[in-house]
């Protein structure tokens, strides 16, 4: 808490599972901050007006004039108001332009555009929230790369202050669903983190597919590893969790055209720790992501649409 | 039932989920046949003895003498006695040295071994069942590329009679845990059989990964192409289908080093019926398994161990 700045933008992050909400200084100051378990998939009934109002009411009834804005999947269609995708490549300006209020009794809550590529064998991908963090991250001009781990990975590429595109790579949710549902975890005797089993699952994840067989027959790989006591039953879950991120990376490469030399990882600490032991295991150096990026984002989206 | 053939042979087919029992004559004839959903893990309390004695019984009480022989999962650790794994290539003279005996009240039960490989990666991979369907499929002295599809599908190379390497691909258990565990499953609206979309999914999965993502990658297209009204609800799983198999092929084609001209294809009309489609589109020939390859591997085997 800061108590010698004013006040300038009520910033959300609303995802399908947390909702962050900020208030922010002109500068980008957190002066207060909420985090509560109302993703959209948590809010009852729908009743984002109702969760919106007890979060931020008690920001914005004390300055009425100061403006709201959010991202991610709130702007889905399961969440309060469907919002567009801008497409690639696109900026700060291109998001500002395209942003979706929502009338409520506290003013307009804008919700910023996901984003949508077509990718090159002409499918689209789409993502939302994610954006907004990369923007948060990465200043006008700059270029990068960065990976937000998760249920549904991303991987951006940054080219001049804006998203020249990106990809989904759904490795989170793909673990969990082997590890739960799938002979793979029936010799799992514990999800204990095993550093060893993680990188040796990571090095299988990463050579290269040819004459090798791919992620569909290396995952039985987690099965005969553990049949033949090469791998300890506690130490399972890590070598099946290293070796999907490990093939998520070498798609990612393969993806980028090249090897890059460093990556922004953006995401909680613990899967961040993941990616950077991962990346490390292919000489790819990685910085962490800067900490709030999507309330620093959304002040700049803010910023570009001149509410702020 | 044929009736004017003398019974040589008693032989089980006894996998994870099904028991199929054969009384065979001396040339491979199907004397009688019964099929019960007595895999080993319905199997109740482990009483393998006690299914064996109803199933068999009926057979070898009328003829005490006659040989009895197994394969498959009865023959892993949780089965009825752990068999070992013959070492690739090996052929029936290899099987038939290696054969593990049950006493049983009936006389003695043998167990085909099941079949390891360590593959390019230094990892192994196993088989139990498969070899001895290809040993029924290819006669002494063939060559060919068969695939066997599945839960976990096992692509074999043939060669001079022998097995010379195979390869486990997870393909049908990622499948079910993807749909049944992921948000992939969500836009789906029903499972209906769509030749297009499953095309389209097959086409998808077989592109070479390079500069376009891989699998990871590529699942995230079932949600997107539904979001985005490319592929009707009610067509996804059959996209997914086609993706996931349309996968496993690429990944087997690399893995032979080569696209083989032709495949056996050797399994349950449904399943093959989509493996056939599928490899029609990738141009490569492949031709029905022989029914009940199995019991006519036993016999080749009993043969070469000169039970029969």
């Amino acid at each position: 808490m800061i108590e010698n700045v004013a006040p300038r933008l009520v910033a959300l992050d609303w995802g399908t599972s947390s909702l962050r909400a900020y208030l922010l200084g002109g500068d980008g100051q957190i002066i207060a901050r909420a985090e509560e378990p109302q993703g959209i998939l948590q809010v009852k009934d729908g009743d984002f007006a109702g969760v919106y109002g007890r979060i931020v009411g008690p920001w914005l009834r004390r300055n009425a004039a100061m403006p709201a804005i959010g991202c991610g999947m709130i702007g889905s269609r399961q969440g309060w108001r469907e919002a567009s995708y801008a497409a690639c490549p696109a900026g700060l300006d291109a998001l500002a332009a395209a942003l979706t209020p929502v009338e409520t009794p506290l003013g307009p809550f804008r919700i910023v555009p996901g984003m949508n590529v077509i990718d090159a064998d002409g499918v689209p991908d789409v993502m939302r929230g994610e954006e907004t963090q990369i923007l948060g991250q990465f200043g006008p001009g700059q270029n990068g790369v960065a990976v937000l781990p998760g249920t549904h990975s991303k991987w951006v590429l940054v080219e001049d202050g804006r998203i020249g595109r990106f990809a989904t790579f759904m490795t989170g949710e793909a673990f969990a669903a082997m590890k739960d549902h799938t002979i793979l975890g029936r010799l799992m005797t514990g999800t204990a983190s095993d550093a060893s089993a993680f990188a040796r699952g990571v090095d299988h994840g990463a050579k290269p597919p040819d004459g090798r067989g791919g992620l569909l027959h290396r995952l039985f790989s987690t099965r005969t590893l553990g049949l033949f006591d090469q791998v300890k039953g506690e130490a399972l879950s890590s070598y099946l969790s290293g070796l999907m991120i490990g093939s998520e990376i070498a798609e990612a490469v393969a993806w980028l055209g090249r090897a890059p030399d460093r990556v922004s990882v953006i995401g909680g600490a613990a899967l961040s720790d993941l990616y950077v032991a991962a990346l490390a295991r292919r000489s790819i150096m990685s910085a962490p992501g800067t900490p709030d990026a999507a309330a620093q984002g959304l002040l700049r989206i803010a910023r570009a649409a001149k509410l702020v």
